[in-house]
């Protein structure tokens, strides 16, 4: 049976892309620093006995090696990285290493103890700010966050040990994902701020910055499928929900579901809710569709549901 | 008068950068830690008063940070890297560190140190092997090298620094250049096979690996231009001649310039002449030429230029 490695395995996305693999019955190392992640996302699966889980940081080489020394890995799965884009903003350190240096070192134990498979999670961050819709065959890739650079220069690396190493990736370029487990972002915010004061909401920016929404699910599902299906040397693919949702949409679904009417809703101003955010973006799903993949849950019902899940808390 | 530093300016292609800068009486600073470049490329500029050597490596940041405090600097040209890619090609760390790391501090100096204009040596490498004519809006980026990874990764963080630091860049995209004080290369290889045995010549590949190859005065004036005259935040330009030339042509070539005649080609076979090579490669010319720049030398013209020039010596 094949074994897989899931770097960030008790973070956010990467715990449910264990639950998936775990359903899957392949056999399974998860590492993670359990800074961003948690064992509570993890728990359950700790008897599985195809599971494992390994508290490692990915910036120490040497014991990764040693892991990598010791389980012949099929494929690796690196989700493993920074994810609060608004903290690193004050520190472009945190993602040169928790997203960049993190996976170079992951591709040096590829390259050193030849797994010839490797799953990327890529960001709509490495496009940057622009209004095209953005498609795979986009360039120039610019983007407006250290997060996002972080993200462009490992896909750089990944594109470079493939060749060099006859490695097969997959890049998948996430959208902004939501759902159970999340740890930060607009949704949190929106409750916290909520509970604390249920007159009044304020929101960063003009509440108009419009992106997609995935569902976690949706996502993982993805993941495997580009995977399982994709067989070229480099898989580049979006993934998405076809629709976008507004910021102030958002806030009114979070006002619903917690049952607030009359909030006042103030916004700060401004196109971008914080320097570093890309307000607006559209992806083109063409290439995922054509694979014959498509999103379950628009990204208004992705947004609906991540709120009752952190509401049923 | 502005100030300016070029990093890798002791280099082949750094040094002509100082010379053209020094001739435009700019204040300069030359940063290099002579690992590829040399004192000779730059001796004639010593007594120059506008002129300011410093040997520093740009990997030990808190040395660098000092030139920065102690330099009020208008404008960086970075121009230092790894430039050997067959070189580095056992060894991932020489790209990490020298073509991509040295970057980063270089932005982090800039960012600490309110320096808003950065001019940066890419390459035609971040685009990888396509057969397509590869123009500024093309994507996807995927450089087949470490050293293409490095400059890709370098332009990433180059964007998102741009973003969040106010700091305006021009990204240009070099093609193969050749010409004097050049250290290695295909015109190198086969002068140095030609000496030792003027009979034959073996040629790495099938010899039609057809490639622009631009005359480094050309280029440095490219730069130079494209500086002075686009005025994005963010300013990607390809930079080449409109032709291409075979490695077979250049071969001819220095024979002809060697007046050796009869000289039997030997081919080792295969498309690339060696891993992480792009054997063709084409660009689109119509952002540059738009701006108002033409290359002087055709490719044909550049190879005979840089023939001549090492034969002289």
């Amino acid at each position: 049976m094949m074994k897989m490695l899931i770097t960030g395995g008790a973070g956010f996305i990467g715990s449910h892309l264990a639950d998936l693999l775990v359903s899957k019955n392949y056999d399974m190392v998860v590492v993670d620093n359990l800074s961003l992640g948690t064992i509570k996302n993890i728990n359950h699966l700790a008897n599985h006995k195809k599971f494992r889980f390994i508290k490692e940081d990915l910036l120490r080489l040497d014991p990764l090696k040693n892991i990598f020394r010791k389980n012949k890995f099929d494929t690796v799965f690196h989700l493993a990285a920074n994810s609060d884009i608004q903290n690193s903003a004050g520190n472009p350190e945190i993602d040169l290493e928790n997203t960049f240096l993190a996976t170079w070192n992951l591709l040096e134990c590829c390259r050193l103890f030849c797994v010839n498979k490797f799953v990327f999670a890529s960001s709509s961050a490495v496009y940057g700010g622009t209004t095209r819709k953005l498609s795979e065959a986009s360039g120039p890739l610019s983007p407006v966050s250290y997060y996002g650079a972080g993200k462009l220069a490992s896909e750089g690396f990944i594109c470079a040990y493939s060749s060099m190493n006859d490695i097969q990736a997959w890049i998948v370029r996430f959208p902004n994902v939501v759902g159970e487990r999340a740890t930060h972002g607009v949704i949190h915010d929106f409750i916290k701020k909520l509970k604390s004061n249920p007159k009044q909401l304020t929101i960063l920016g003009d509440g108009r910055q419009k992106k997609p929404y995935l569902y976690v699910k949706d996502l993982v599902e993805a993941v495997f499928f580009v995977y399982q299906t994709a067989q070229e040397r480099l898989n580049y693919y979006n993934v998405g929900a076809e629709d976008q949702t507004t910021v102030t949409r958002i806030a009114k679904i979070v006002c619903e579901e917690m049952q607030l009417s009359h909030v006042k809703l103030n916004y700060t101003g401004g196109k971008t809710g914080w320097r570093g955010d890309v307000p607006h973006f559209k992806y083109s799903l063409n290439k995922i569709n054509s694979l014959g993949w498509k999103a379950r849950y628009s990204s208004t019902e992705a947004v609906r549901l991540a709120v009752r899940s952190i509401l049923s808390k």
